[in-house]
């Protein structure tokens, strides 16, 4: 296939197929890109191909050599099972594919620990391309080429996507680092019973002039997820533990936010 | 005049013709409200006339007694000025009237430290109600009554306003609160390096869905409030003032923000 853009990347593996695997998988296969979804979990894959748009995406259950430009992992959030997948990846794929982390805690200099082309890897970091939150962060480590920044960055232009470039490695990037802090802040009010869930976010919406408050965003993202960031947080942030406690509440009770049907607020 | 509303306030003095206290004064006279601002500043008064859309706002340069249901007081961020002011009212204007603080950072329950009727003082604090952001804080200390809560509830939205009543002292109330953090975080960014002014507002923007970042709201502010709030907030955290330090830049060269047509953006 002829390389018709500046940055080369046409064929795609996305690694994971959980609700943001999906939502880039969807994302690139509408601008066109050849997208392969891969799971280890059969029905993962399942419930994927009734979710994505695109008939032209292709599933597959394993890692098989194959000419990817681009591979992006987006499989949980662990580290250990990050770097040896990168480990595998790289002797199946040979060292000219780009390889990029979704992680959204994990530092890309911890990750890429187990491969040799340090300068093919970064941090590509997406928010909520579904609902529009079409942000992307792109955080190089001290060895990523420019040139794989640059690459990155049309690519995230063609196909939708608003690339942000972060200049050196920051827990958070700059949208979580701050949406984080927030957050913390807005629970400190309710367990101090200084206000309450509904009144902190009508504040910050009529305020910002924006459509959520931070608890109904927590309730969007999934208060399990939320609560395994601010975990990881509140190792640097003593703080954050606070929080930590105040979610594990509603996770005990099943109430994981809109996917589950009540978090801090109640869904139909 | 007959008092057609559960609340009773139809007569309202307003003290201090800076932003806020000119936009309160044009909101309540626009809502019916009868409104005299007072000033010690002629000048300041004149440049509140032209702003003003009413035309029944009284002017006043001297405080004397009238039959005022309910005082807001918006000077300049100074404690002794402020509780300074409030014992004289008191003596002016007897025991019925209610006494509230647009104070942006200082506690109700150090402003109220001269008067005697400490049951009838709260805290209740505007944002920008001329751009739409309409939410009004009302924050009483512990002697406060709570009918007058109730009242001051009642007032807000009759004039367009949404209370936001906070149960118990906390500096920032809710938003300023939640906000201040988010701009210690915006600034660390970019004091570490990490990341710029434009990157860190439009990744705020999009993924909030709002229509101004950090940055852009703090010039909409003025720097020269936002740093003044800094450096009061540097007193209880030491890490905001890195955040003093940076805005104090800006300030010193006379970047205030839209006001001066320069802050950390130029405005024509």
């Amino acid at each position: 296939m002829e390389k018709k853009n500046d940055h080369g990347i046409d064929k795609v593996l996305v690694i994971g197929a959980g609700t943001l695997g999906v939502q880039i998988a969807n994302l690139l296969s509408m601008h066109g890109i050849e997208v392969t979804l891969n799971d280890i979990n059969k029905k993962a894959l399942q419930v994927a191909n009734e979710k994505i748009q695109s008939d032209k995406v292709n599933y597959s259950e394993q890692l098989s050599a194959d000419a990817y430009d681009l591979v992006i992992e987006s499989i949980v959030e662990r580290l250990d099972m990050k770097q040896e997948l990168f480990r595998r990846l790289e002797q199946l794929l040979g060292p000219d594919v780009i390889f990029v982390t979704n992680s959204s805690f994990l530092l890309p200099s911890k990750i890429n620990k187990k491969i040799s082309n340090k300068n093919r890897f970064c941090s590509y970091h997406f928010y909520w391309p579904d609902e529009g939150a079409n942000i992307v962060d792109i955080m190089p480590t001290k060895k990523t080429d420019c040139e794989i920044v640059r690459r990155l960055q049309s690519f995230s232009q063609d196909v939708g996507l608003e690339p942000i470039v972060i200049n050196r490695e920051n827990h958070g990037y700059v949208y979580n680092y701050i949406f984080s802090a927030m957050n913390t802040k807005a629970i400190t009010l309710v367990i101090k019973g200084i206000s309450n869930v509904e009144d902190i976010d009508k504040s910050v919406r009529i305020n910002l002039g924006c459509n959520y408050g931070p608890f109904q965003m927590m309730d969007m993202v999934g208060l399990d997820t939320v609560l395994h960031i601010t975990r990881n947080q509140a190792k640097r942030n003593p703080k954050a533990w606070f929080g930590v406690w105040f979610i594990n509440k509603y996770v005990k009770m099943g109430k994981l936010g809109i996917k589950s049907g009540e978090g801090f607020y109640k869904y139909e």
